[in-house]
């Protein structure tokens, strides 16, 4: 059964960001930010203690060491420096997590790190790295190229969870459509409930092309930016707690 | 048996401070910053690795977040955000020793938050806060009211570690002589060794007024800013070594 | 006549805070962030192109170095390290606003320094010696020791603004209530605007304890957090309009 | 004539970098950070002093805001956002030099934002604008392209100050030999003062293929991370002065 992760705790001393009292309800599982790109102790801390009110699941949401920048430009860093800077940030939230009772489940990294790690391997084998320290799995982008990632992944004994998005365009080749393109971005509700639902059945979705693409997901990735998004991440919640009742399966 | 602690790991970047490749082989316990006040992954990372090739306890030595004062600046800091602050700085180090399989074996606050943590209980309450959670005993500053602090370490379950400093001077209240009054620190060797010696027999040093002062400590803090204080620091090694070998005991 | 002054730019990175496109319309002098407490070099530039958009003095908002705490946090600092602080953040946003041809016209210090800058005549005068090199007046605290600070800015050369707070209770001493008491802050549109009137009418306004307070001031600071607050600011503006045309004056 | 260009002011916080005492008086022109790969508003300020006593200019030298890397790791950045960001080192450094009755000369990007201004144009437009928004020249490397970016430069009035190094060896494409190059910098003195008496002569130095390569400079860069690095600024002062002496010229 699909879950439900969303990018949360994003707040940064007095400015807030999201709307995580409403998301986090929503989810099966909560990436939390680390303080590299947004965040600090207290905002883990009360970020922690929501997710552990609603029963989500709390995930390490490291990223590139830039608040102003909020982690989405890309920076330089040599693969050691960059294990230590998610191990640092994993290692932190563990014990903001363990003070309150709570454990961080696995690793998804943020913004610009995310995509490093999907197109550079030396990045994603710095990931790989610290997530088997910190025996802990990875989230990574669904693509056509599973066995790739994979066999990187059990190289170092780091189970992966694949996530899809329902409100981003896929190219034909299996890659999230680039921001750039025209409809890139998916806002119909409807749209994105019809990718959803092809997800949640594992049948094809549509790519921008209008071809047929069939992505195997662990995971879908929902916002709370927004009323609409929020509108979309409650009707993504009754879909998937529907199909668990119809299954009597369990996410 | 006494042991040698010392501040260590507070490189930043590609700024260098101090000579820890001299001074770790000397200590039994060192205290390695942990980003906020100074450091970053890397060099706490390194400084993990020299401690580990050393057989040196790792102890983590949590600060205010101001690189640029070097955590000597006190700032007025909430309590919970106190107490998530030493959990992040301490768990974010807990990852990256566990990465080279060594553990963090103590806390001791850095500059203005150890300093404010011996005048305020308030501030040694969050952080006695943290240090319960961390299953970690706490450093703090040896004074003739080691049972005003204890009792309020013992309500939390932590363990202190009271600590000495063989070159500075000491007023007849047991506490450090501020560094504005002249002679507040000793320079010259034989006086920072002649009250070292008493430290480690246990018999009364000289305040700076004159009078007797007979402090209990686990442990000596030395320094490894310059050569004076890494020669000191060989002076007192071997002292320790010659008492232990003396006393059959093991620190 | 008095003016209407604001504190703007508040937003970081990806954080947005307050309305600013709301608020600086309804502004004489709009109080720019500098980087230190709140805001970076883009939002300093989106600021600067409001207020010279909408005809709105520009006044540098100075703070201490804390992102995190927003410079609400006093950090000890020394005499020299604030002036050159000073000297940094005002530089820079003048090098912004003359970039679009927008000068800066005057300087408020932010938050725990404005706290810092009315109780330590050491603070007060390293500020000074910024504002006197930069040819810039600076804003202070209306008290019922205008005397004291006048003497003191004189020396440097520095005039002073004085400013009153409409929507914050006075003590007998005619220092702000802290905001620990109750009703230190007023919330009800007609007790600010009451108090806002006297000011305006140079009439006394009425302490927490209930006794009479005169207090001479050149402009009144008013915020934009929130609707209620745009509402407030919204009904001085038209207040102080009409004064204008009663008056024949010009702000 | 050429001069002796060199980065100084690098120190920050207590953290120190350079021979700035032993260095500055050897230079002609001093490239100080800004505050955003290194320095502060107090390091700054005693630069500053330093260049003043001894008579050597002041340069700006920004860089990307990345203090944990140095500088020296690429960032994606925005045309406008790079162009305020250099807007705000600059205009910061301008008011901490006008306090002590200095100015700012020239600007020079530091490190990772240097290399990309030579490789993207885009990144050097961005600089151009905000150099010729504060009517200043621009530092840039010595190329065989010079007209490439003094056309680009004419089109913002900014005038261009090229730069050698002695230190370095060349492509012959005129560009610097990447630094994972064997010999791609030069350790020997005597090398170094080859190549120097070449520049200083207007002779051809020879590339790392052992081909003839001319290039046009105004400035050479000199180092002093150590001792070496100053010994040869020192032997190129004095060929300099000796010149000077010869050619009745003045720098």
């Amino acid at each position: 059964m699909l879950t439900l992760n969303g990018d949360v705790g994003e707040s940064f001393g007095h400015w807030n960001m999201g709307s995580d009292a409403t998301l986090i309800p929503l989810l099966d599982m909560a990436n939390i930010a680390c303080g590299f790109h947004a965040s600090d102790p207290e905002h883990m801390s009360k970020t922690v203690a929501l997710c552990l009110k609603h029963n989500v699941s709390i995930g390490a949401h490291p990223g590139y060491p830039d608040l102003q920048g909020f982690g989405r430009r890309s920076m330089t860093m040599e693969s050691n420096t960059l294990t230590q800077s998610v191990l640092y940030q994993v290692g932190a939230l563990k014990a903001i997590a363990e003070y309150q009772e709570g454990k961080v489940s696995y690793i998804k990294p943020h913004g610009a790190l995310y995509n490093d790690m999907m197109s550079s391997p030396e990045v994603f084998k710095a990931i790989l790295s610290a997530a088997q320290s910190l025996n802990l799995p990875l989230m990574v982008l669904a693509t056509r190229e599973h066995q790739l990632y994979q066999t990187l992944a059990a190289g170092y004994g780091v189970p992966l969870i694949f996530e899809g998005f329902a409100d981003r365009s896929y190219l034909d080749s299996g890659l999230l459509a680039p921001r750039s393109l025209e409809n890139a971005v998916l806002h119909q509700q409807n749209q994105i409930l019809t990718q959803a639902d092809a997800f949640i059945t594992g049948t094809p979705i549509k790519t921008l092309d209008g071809n047929s693409l069939t992505l195997t997901i662990d995971t879908l990735c929902v916002h709370g930016d927004n009323q609409a998004s929020i509108d979309v991440a409650k009707a993504l919640r009754s879909r998937l707690d529907n199909a668990i009742k119809l299954s009597g399966d369990k996410p």
